[in-house]
């Protein structure tokens, strides 16, 4: 957290307006090209992060130090991504912090997997399972560039079959059948742990919260998140027309004992 | 992170059901009373988090190791709190991580600073003014008791007339007059840092985003989030008939260095 | 609509502030109390609507002529009403204007039917069922009471065993089983004409489309509506901090004819 | 209404899905062109709305009567229309209904006129105003169309120079500078009559509701009304991934009468 400096090698989000970012490599010797014109990114090497810098054109951009939104926003995508407003709600609700172990199902894009694994760096690790080795490869990727594969372990499987961790403080869900992980999540949390699973259609829901009850779940609690953007601009202030109606429900829950009989 | 047996002086989060769910510290010889009987806390001693213990009336408690979103939930109140889905949204906007430097005005029930300390310890610091002694007071309380007062830095005064601290990672504000503190923020962060700022009028952010935009601050955003939550029951799933309709709107941006001219 | 001038009998709306409006009916040597004094209902006869008058402690209430919404709000409860927001999309999707021939199940407490009579009025008709004989009488006294019983015929019975009227140009249900008046409901519409469901559960809705498939029913479409108030005021301006979150789910269709094979 | 024979020179819905529908009038020797392949209008002379026919590549269309929402929705655009949700809302804030007349500025595409007229026909009025030509034509087609044409009066000028009518139930605005229309419609209305004003930008909310409070409204609300559409399928059913996040805001009042001093 502490170079301030962009080095060869480095990413930065090259930034024109709020619609238009571009997170590059900075490698010596090559332009990045825009409808504004090009950047040689010779230019921007021993710079401060934040530093403006003129396209060929005369446009400015401003050279930022990609943060965990970027990431998570520029993912390389196979599949869906999980957005910034699901991933932030997941990860708090999944009580997760520095030093946790969580496991997650599907990598996906590995959206998730990147928000996961920025918040429990340095000391803590995500075990991430995914049955599509494509889906894997491109997952890996997206977190290499993201500095945060050492805190990752990506797993080929099915996580339908059993999970291999113990003692996990928490386990994330993002698969088409999260009710058949349920069992196993419960054998794989430590008592009081937490699950959180993200599911698009009602009956995925309902099909996990009665799952989550037939394993000794409790806390079981369902929300939606809507976010909506703003023009803020004085005499025009107004919600944008478009919004994303709908990603997905997330679903919580918190580990019981079984009450000796 | 890793006991997992309730010891005297531990807090627990003894759980009825989603409604009703008490925040306590675990002392021996004390009894907690609710309006389903008392539950004996020297019976939880040496149990795991998790155990399910009976009421002296025989309904069934779960004892759970309280995670970020009880802390936050269940501070001590002299103000307005964070909510979970603006905290998560906010911690997430800032960029912020283990490590990370945090400065945060108000601090006013301690709240969101809980949320900054969990996701920047051990390594990082939330640094957090408040004008009112009486909030401060009460949001050190909410702290210790979530186990985060190490990763704070309580700061007596008034964030308007300067921020102390330089090269932060990110500045947090939820207090009347964000603007006014805009032009400090910027000299506290480094290059490429974050501000987030969260009002709940249309006419604070009004003056957030131009004051943003006076002093050098790029990607500007404003976003609102609404969270909706549900009652999961096959035969009779819904959403819950009331919500919280407004907390507040949450702006971020990031320092961009200014062009040499 | 062209009486300006309150009379005796007639009902008035007393205006106080959003929050605080009374419907009365308007007899000569009565008193209205308020916690704000009360208002000698002799004083407003002869006077126009819109008229401000001061209560005996010389608070000031306007005495409103009652519009559509002021009955619908203020409807004598047996059981939930429909919101305006609900009543006004219900009213569109539903294509309903002066002259239609409506039917509606079940009456409850006649809100919805009172909007339904008050647009097909004056040559239309609502034929409105109801299994409960005390939401009937206190439908009754509500439609009565906005000047629109005339419109309205009000039938005791279960709408799941049959509809009686034919070819006219509207459904609308609002029932615990829609999906069983869906067979009738298609006997009874003309070709081409609507049917409008609201159910508060999305198992209601998953029913009731299959049943619309079924039956021959196309343009099926369901929607939730969500109404948020503004507080409006230089400086201050914000949504509320409540709403309702969720009150049904609207579904329409439209009566194809059976290709004849 | 009786009507239910199609007849050359009728417009009728041609329904393929949801997404795909067609209003059209029916001439005869013509064919309608789809995707799907033609339609011989022809064919469909003599039959009862709701007809099914096969195009000729035998996919099957229904022949809906248009209803209102359908000439609100297919209205030929020179500028936005008002969706069905808004204009259910507006129409309902207003109290309108059969007989009433109602002043309306701008006329825009004619949408919301369409909808003000199917609710005061046949013995109410709606007289809108429109600055420019262009707009009032091809609103005069969509009313036409519609066949509301008789219960309109098309104004050419401009509201804010004041409104001739009076003694108006109701007072509808959809235009970029409300506020200075409030003082007109304030003189235009019977008393107790309401205003309904429909704008996009808060700025617009705030200065409008301050003229209401200095112009002697009262009852004055501010509401914003989203809508989201499911998608409705046994084991797949979710809402729609994008939903349209702000149309505008509407805001109500009603004319109290000035206090006499």
């Amino acid at each position: 957290m502490t170079n301030k400096k962009i080095n060869e090698g480095d990413y930065v989000l090259l930034y024109l307006d709020p619609r238009r970012t571009y997170l590059i490599k900075v490698e010596t010797g090559k332009n990045f090209h825009t409808h504004k014109g090009f950047i040689k990114l010779d230019e921007l090497v021993g710079k401060d992060f934040g530093t403006t810098v003129p396209s060929s054109v005369g446009v400015e951009f401003t050279a930022l130090k990609p943060a965990l939104t970027d990431y998570i926003m520029k993912s390389s995508r196979k599949t869906q991504i999980t957005y910034p407003k699901d991933a932030a709600l997941i990860v708090m609700l999944s009580g997760i912090g520095p030093g946790s172990r969580v496991v997650e199902s599907g990598t996906g894009t590995g959206a998730l997997t990147t928000a996961l694994a920025h918040y429990v760096k340095p000391d803590g690790k995500v075990y991430t399972y995914e049955l599509r080795e494509e889906f894997q490869k491109n997952a890996e990727k997206n977190l290499k560039r993201a500095g945060l594969l050492d805190f990752v372990e990506l797993k080929s499987g099915d996580i339908t079959g059993g999970i291999e961790e113990r003692d996990v403080d928490a386990v994330v869900l993002d698969l088409a059948v999260p009710w058949l992980v349920v069992p196993h999540a419960y054998q794989a949390l430590k008592p009081s742990g937490t699950i959180v699973s993200f599911s698009p259609t009602i009956d995925q829901v309902v099909k996990t919260v009665e799952a989550l009850k037939e394993n000794n779940f409790v806390f079981i609690e369902t929300v939606e998140c809507l976010m909506r953007s703003m023009q803020v601009e004085r005499g025009k202030t107004r919600p944008h027309t478009m919004m994303t109606g709908h990603t997905g429900y997330i679903t919580c829950a918190r580990k019981a004992l079984k009450t000796p009989q």
